[in-house]
């Protein structure tokens, strides 16, 4: 098996990417408040998190203001009302899904931008819209990444031509993204070969982006490291989309360079994770996101199971697998 | 790496030992009631499941009956009156801790007992007095294991001669048991390697017990199968001492012999477990956990927070850390 560096060792290469607010921002709709955003910027800095997500930049024509948090939506000023002139170490990224942005009207030049890094989150069969918004925010200045979700539906060839196109790309970045958290770490491994040797093949830094479905987000997100995988999505206490995502706290306690703290991070917990869910904000691991997972479902069945409070485990079990079977 | 079977097949070599009511009875002072026993064994019957522990079998000399359930102690008589004749093809195990027990007059001929298998729990320093108990009960007739506690605390040459020990003995299985949920799977793949080669040599089955400090129970569970590990310990929703145990919802999902049946998993959650949970048992992953796994520590500080109801993270993880360092 491949294998770069020890457990005793680190690699200068891995970056921690955080996605609280914007992975987050599936669950409670975006509705953070200032206070929390401004703590958790603090809490990364402190941390030694290399990147800080805070939203989506979707499209206001396509998704009525009134009905979302601002951060689906997270303009520049938006985020210097955060984060100042940002004069910390920590950069900054934004999430557009393809479809979803105006990315010709709302992303402007870098240099007039908080922002340094512009992800872009496409399904396999969109990769060429994808690629137009990673060329156009390349050219304005941006880091770049391309965010292959779900790609435990993906077939072996499909993705072999789309690591070509993309490697063939101006991009920086690209990832590997297990959004129905189905993948076990055997699969998870054989995938970051494969991207690797894209990355190396065209000089692409890999990441990987995890889900818990079978608490394994964290297993995945090591594992990948293990075999050279750079960049690591995480989010505190797994806030993310149904059983959320690898925990940042599980990963700083992992990762070895000595710029990473996972104090602050305890301290973001005990304040403001604690409230927010005292507050009634539900995610994390549980059965019907194993379900889901373990059917390589996307989890919007198990998220609605949960919001109706259903407990009906076996019921939901059949339902899942007739639906997707037969 | 070492490699047995693919995602796709079944091993028939692998067993599922659920330990629900013996780890689980570290959680509610094994006061589990007699409904809750019965309907997890024919949860286990329906569910294709090897083995069912029913608890320890802990010397009433040495612990006071009255403060403990009866599965602390589970005499033949106990298990008797849950199993039968215990006609299905499910088999029994107890558990005998090194120097709690007392064997000698506990423990009856195999074929006066509905037991099957005595497993023997042990630190590295008593294998001796471990491998006692191994003789006297393998001549009574039954299957016997060593499983090796807090792995994660021994030196590589103590375990080399350990195992060295353990192989030349007549016990049937050695188990690797990650009592302080802190090994990553790297390491777990390097333990499943060490103990498989003395497995190979000795002709013995290797199992694993794993502990969810770092939501890394079923990632190392099967990750050391993959390598060829046999025996894999479960629990219902991870009911086990602090951060429990690997799920056995999650486990069966994995298995592809069509033996095993997830169904009746999700009902025993459905009426059994979340009863529990609302009679206020408590456990599972939860930070303090990951903070003494983290330091590879004995859960029993993190315990004692969590019974506090405390949440101040980051000053416990100071006084863990400044416990062991200095």
């Amino acid at each position: 098996m491949l294998k770069k560096g020890e457990l005793v060792s680190f690699r200068p290469d891995i970056k921690v990417v955080d996605c609280t607010i914007r992975d987050g921002g599936l669950v409670n709709n975006f509705e953070f408040t200032d206070e929390f955003v401004r703590e958790l910027y603090k809490t990364n800095i402190k941390a030694g998190v290399d990147y800080m997500e805070f939203g989506y930049r979707a499209d206001k024509d396509l998704f009525d203001e009134s009905k979302f948090g601002k951060w689906k939506f997270c303009t520049d000023d938006d985020i210097r009302s955060i984060v100042g002139d940002n004069e910390a170490g920590l950069k900054i990224s934004v999430m557009a899904d393809v479809g979803r942005t105006n990315f010709k009207r709302d992303i402007c030049p870098k240099n007039e931008s908080p922002v340094d890094m512009i992800r872009v989150a496409t399904y396999i069969h969109t990769i060429p819209s994808a690629l137009e918004i990673v060329e156009y925010c390349n050219k304005l200045g941006y880091e770049t990444t391309v965010n292959i979700m779900a790609v435990s539906k993906s077939n072996d060839n499909d993705l072999s031509d789309a690591l070509e196109i993309i490697g063939q790309s101006c991009v920086d970045s690209i990832y590997i993204v297990d959004s129905y958290g189905s993948l076990y770490p055997e699969q998870m491994r054989r995938l970051a070969a494969k991207y690797l040797e894209c990355g190396e093949k065209y000089n692409k830094i890999i990441g990987i982006h995890a889900h818990n479905n079978q608490q394994l987000a964290f297993a995945n997100t090591i594992e990948a490291l293990t075999m050279g995988v750079s960049y690591l999505d995480s989010t505190v206490s797994s806030l993310g989309r149904g059983a959320g995502n690898c925990p940042t706290e599980l990963l700083l306690g992992f990762l070895k360079n000595p710029k990473y703290h996972i104090t602050p991070v305890l301290k973001f917990i005990e304040h403001e994770i604690i409230k927010l869910k005292e507050e009634g904000v539900v995610w994390g691991y549980d059965i019907p996101y194993l379900l889901t997972g373990r059917l390589n479902q996307h989890p919007r069945d198990a998220i609605r199971f949960m919001a109706d409070k259903r407990t009906d485990y076996a019921a939901f079990y059949q339902y899942l697998y007739d639906k997707d079977s037969f």
